[in-house]
């Protein structure tokens, strides 16, 4: 786990989808964020307070999280004196940039002589166990997606913030950088060794309490030629109780295969289902979750609602219209 | 790739078992193996000369392969002496073991000292590639389990061998470390990083002529918990034009598994054939290949009867009775 509360870098981050895990981190989980460092040739905000290393320091700030991606996923130069100041300072790194902070020679030594650690997110830091496929206790929530990129872990955590908002026992298991470092820990499932992917998702979802969900944040497709392996093991892994088709109607291909076409979610009803009763008879299709970000309000709710007709299932845009018809549906299982 | 031919160690293996990984070579590769080199406390043989180093140089032999197993995957020091004697005469070293020759200091520094290369097959050389999804040209046959270790290597090994004989375009393309230990090459593939597991598939088995046939070695079970992913990335990195589906009849539960039924083969077939057209809409199911080993003549023969009968398809025992039906219907695809 990556100590808490964070201050947020945002380095030279030259617009928001630059910043967009910083973004994610102060959407999700504020309480992680005491506030947001930024430089001067900084050209964006994610909307809290600018803090010096020591004022974040004084509120509590434990780690300083790269929260910019730049082309490449380059540990910058121009970020180099700062981060080593953090480090002499008391403060431990984090990063999910391609480029690992324990291959600059400069950090790991800073942060030796602190004691401090650097928190590469990118890459699995446990060993896991072989998935041995015992059911446990408490259940499990999974978005499947007709391809990857369509809103698979927005969907669980609006379905995890609803749950804590009505008051039901909910935890986010995240499987990818962004989610582990908006909420400090989890799996990078991407970069597990093949034989030990469905066993590091049992790891990260452990026995608990009856009434508690975990909502497993979802990888890739069992459609992408690509990523298809990462997904089937998320799910024999995960065990879900309960499916969530997620969708972006107007992509025109998978994504990354251009002579790949998507999915109906019919298909990827049928085939989740089939796929995920291997380990769990009793999995339910729960409902539907959209990414209308490329449609107007009118064609969005067009949409919803023939998909929500053709399907008999819940169809909804979290992001749009909140998590509360899909948590609804959970609720009613 | 690793140099051909071999002289197989069989160090001070008790009995056959202990000893697959060098009958293996021997049975499918002859040509690779010049020769065997036993300790004094071997209690076994793969059938072919003795030979000392020397001899065995003499012949042509250019790496040692460890074709030995004990429990644990252990190098044991009272191989030393001979692995290091071989370093120093020129051999490359090979081996699948789950300790590697690579961590054994004094097998590292005789290498270097020699320019000899050490073989790890167990974990990757290379760094693959991201899988595109895209046709390649060529014919691929995969062997896909009701279960792991129901002889899908075999299977692929034999079908290779069949079509070999009459001279028919065939290459059998290892996915595990026996498999790579008899051909010379291969991906380890349940070593692979997940987001490589699909691409390197697509990198074993490249673009080839028209009336070429890749067998490629099957892993795991879609209807595995602990190993699905790596089957998943197998079928749509191989795109598959045919497959074989395997089966132990005498297995009580999935392997490694105890709480897990097999799946039928109706539901092998209907599962598998729905994620590999993802892939390829025109793969077909040819024939069904079953491990009737610990079945006597007559059992055997009834079961694949009445396999064959219920699934409309050739059912064969390849050890038993040869590939050559499995071979018929694929040359009649």
């Amino acid at each position: 786990m990556i100590p808490t509360p964070y201050l947020l870098f945002l380095g030279d981050a030259p617009d928001a989808l630059a910043a967009k895990v910083a973004q994610g981190i102060k959407d999700w989980r504020p309480d992680n964020a005491v506030g947001q460092f930024r430089l001067p040739a900084c050209g964006t905000t994610v909307g809290i307070d600018d803090l010096t290393l020591q004022e974040a320091w004084d509120a509590g700030a434990r780690t300083l999280v790269i929260g910019v991606a730049n082309r490449g996923g380059i540990i910058s130069q121009a970020w180099k004196d700062v981060l080593i100041k953090a480090l002499q300072m008391g403060y431990d790194l984090a990063s999910g940039l391609h480029n690992l902070l324990r291959d600059e020679d400069d950090l790991v030594s800073a942060a030796r002589v602190a004691g401090r650690t650097l928190h590469d997110v990118r890459v699995p830091s446990t060993a896991y166990p072989i998935a041995n496929g015992l059911k446990r206790t408490g259940k499990r929530c999974l978005a499947v997606g007709t391809d990857c990129s369509v809103g698979k872990m927005y969907t669980g955590l609006a379905m995890d913030a609803e749950m804590a908002k009505r008051g039901m026992k909910s935890t986010f298991r995240p499987t990818g950088q962004t989610g582990i470092l908006i909420t400090g820990g989890g799996v990078p499932l991407d970069a597990v060794v093949a034989d030990f992917m469905a066993g590091a998702i049992e790891y990260l979802t452990p026995d608990n309490d009856e009434d508690h969900w975990d909502h497993i944040e979802g990888q890739g497709s069992l459609f992408h030629a690509s990523y298809s392996g990462v997904t089937m093991a998320l799910i024999h892994g995960g065990q879900p109780d309960a499916l969530v088709l997620a969708h972006e109607p107007t992509r025109t291909h998978m994504r990354g295969l251009p002579t790949y076409d998507l999915p109906s979610l019919e298909a990827l009803r049928e085939l989740s289902l089939q796929v995920a009763r291997v380990v769990n008879p009793d999995v339910q299709v729960i409902g539907i979750s959209v990414n209308t970000q490329h449609l107007s309000e009118g064609d969005a709710n067009a949409y919803l609602k023939e998909v929500e007709d053709r399907m008999g299932l819940p169809a909804v845009d979290p992001f749009r219209h909140g998590a509360g018809r899909l948590v609804d549906a959970l609720a009613a299982l």
